[in-house]
């Protein structure tokens, strides 16, 4: 497989690949790093139509040296033609990649398959989030399905129904009196004195990969074809990114051919701080202090 | 296509594929007869694994002289296998069918998609239903995506949630003054006035047969071959002994070859009309005054 190691993304120091997101050099974020240089097409495109219909079928692109199981997986989701949105805007093709018919209804199956089939290998025995929703649904339910123990950190004063939709899949849940900053700091702390999985703080790395077979979804159901333009939502950003990065990957191998797609990042009006940089001309956002939007997923102030 | 007619199932008249429900001889309830004996099963195996990741995979088996193209679609749903679940039960292999995967998150998805198939080729331009829940929500959806005005026929006692969860898609809510079976049998008045397509009073025939492509995902799913046993909720036991039909089907053609599987429905303590037939040996069921469950698509006490 073409998996290599942990890299930074700042000063390209190597680390093996273990538990780890931060650079012991440079503080600087780490992430995947493959050799896709010995991937042949044909025989990736035939590798990819033959297998599950998961995410895992796409495992070369993956951070594993072989296939995965999962007790639970996600993706393969449909990609719905829209002909009378198309209609309305006035252009000719229209798809809209129905994430919700994941196993918890969001891309968030996606990026915890992945990192929970790390978790196994790494042979951590107790999983870990801080969320207030779909993330919290997603590590509980697979979790559950793999037979982990699992926390999830919430804010105290969470809405009733989303803590009984994490709490159906028999997880631990953790209220905090806090902000979801103050759980999200709190789960920071924890992963350093914890011999737990906390999928995004010490799994992040490998969690953030699983966003990347949207796009590779989205062109092996265009027929392995480049759609002309993405609109997706920015919460954090690492969603829009990593679709970037998997069309890169597949033009690379020579799986697709053309040019990037353009991009639209889509953010609520009462919570826009990559719009409202992007407008600007800046280069850093500016945190929103209190967001504002019915988008409860993009209601992230300082990505 | 092996399609032929609509069939008495009392007496065996046989009618033209129109939007009619009750034989004019007997009254008896009108389902659709197949020629299935020209059907190979190496080339039909091959059809439905070339067509498209849709119900419409199983066309030579649904009521269409050709495949229909539909705005939306439904099923190939995920079947999950449930290790856990089965060791708690003590047997080797558990497989969990998720329907709510399909665009409105249950099978109602399926039965409406095959209605408003028909619906369109029969030249209709409205579409209804009197329903409390998913039916409403399938009707309201699958009739937006393809540009039909639709009207949905409510109890005006209904949840806020469900009225809002229908509403969300543009259709015409009907508020009625009465019971569920008040609203039933103002549809079926009405289907006898209005030059509407009611998916299941007038449509009915069309529409039950959405319910055969569980049977042959489930198969297909399984490397084409039979479960052992199959667990199905009954409400009008329709879903259920549609699948069964399935299998048959396919039995016949010679897709699968075995038994049948054992079939055991599944009811709610509080409205078993059916399971208590069964286990007093009766033939005819005793309708369940006052529904009590939670399970609110399975309260129908008068199936």
């Amino acid at each position: 497989m073409p998996v290599e190691a942990l890299k930074c993304k700042e000063c390209g120091e190597r680390y093996p690949l273990e538990a780890k997101f931060v650079c012991e050099h440079c503080f600087g974020p780490l992430e995947v790093a493959y050799d896709l240089s010995g991937l042949d097409p044909d025989e990736t495109r035939r590798r990819i139509q033959s297998g599950p219909s998961t995410i895992w079928r796409y495992s070369d692109f993956l951070p594993f040296d072989r296939r995965p199981r999962t007790a639970l997986a996600a993706g393969v989701t449909p990609l719905v033609r829209a002909d009378r949105l198309a209609e309305r805007l006035g252009i000719r093709e229209v798809w809209v990649k129905n994430d919700a018919a994941n196993p918890t209804h969001s891309f968030k199956d996606r990026v915890v398959t992945v990192a929970l089939a790390k978790v196994r290998e790494l042979g951590y025995r107790v999983v870990a989030c801080a969320s207030t929703g779909n993330l919290a649904n997603a590590v509980a339910a697979h979790a559950a399905a793999a037979g982990l123990e699992s926390y999830v950190f919430i804010p105290a004063d969470l809405e009733e129904q989303k803590v009984l939709a994490t709490g159906v899949y028999g997880t631990r849940l953790v209220a905090v009196r806090g902000s979801y900053d103050d759980v999200n700091r709190l789960c920071t702390q924890l992963s350093g004195e914890r011999d737990w999985a906390f999928v995004n703080v010490n799994l992040r790395p490998y969690y953030a990969e699983g966003s990347k077979t949207i796009a590779f979804e989205v062109a092996e159901q265009l027929g392995f074809e480049l759609p002309d333009r993405v609109v997706a939502p920015v919460a954090s950003g690492s969603l829009f990114t990593k679709i970037a990065r998997g069309f890169e990957e597949w033009l690379q191998v020579g799986l697709l051919s053309g040019d990037l797609p353009t991009f639209n990042g889509a953010q609520a009006e009462g919570c826009a701080p990559v719009a409202s940089a992007f407008e600007a001309g800046r280069d850093v956002c500016r945190p929103v202090r209190f967001p504002d939007t019915i988008a409860k997923s993009l209601a992230i102030g300082d990505p």
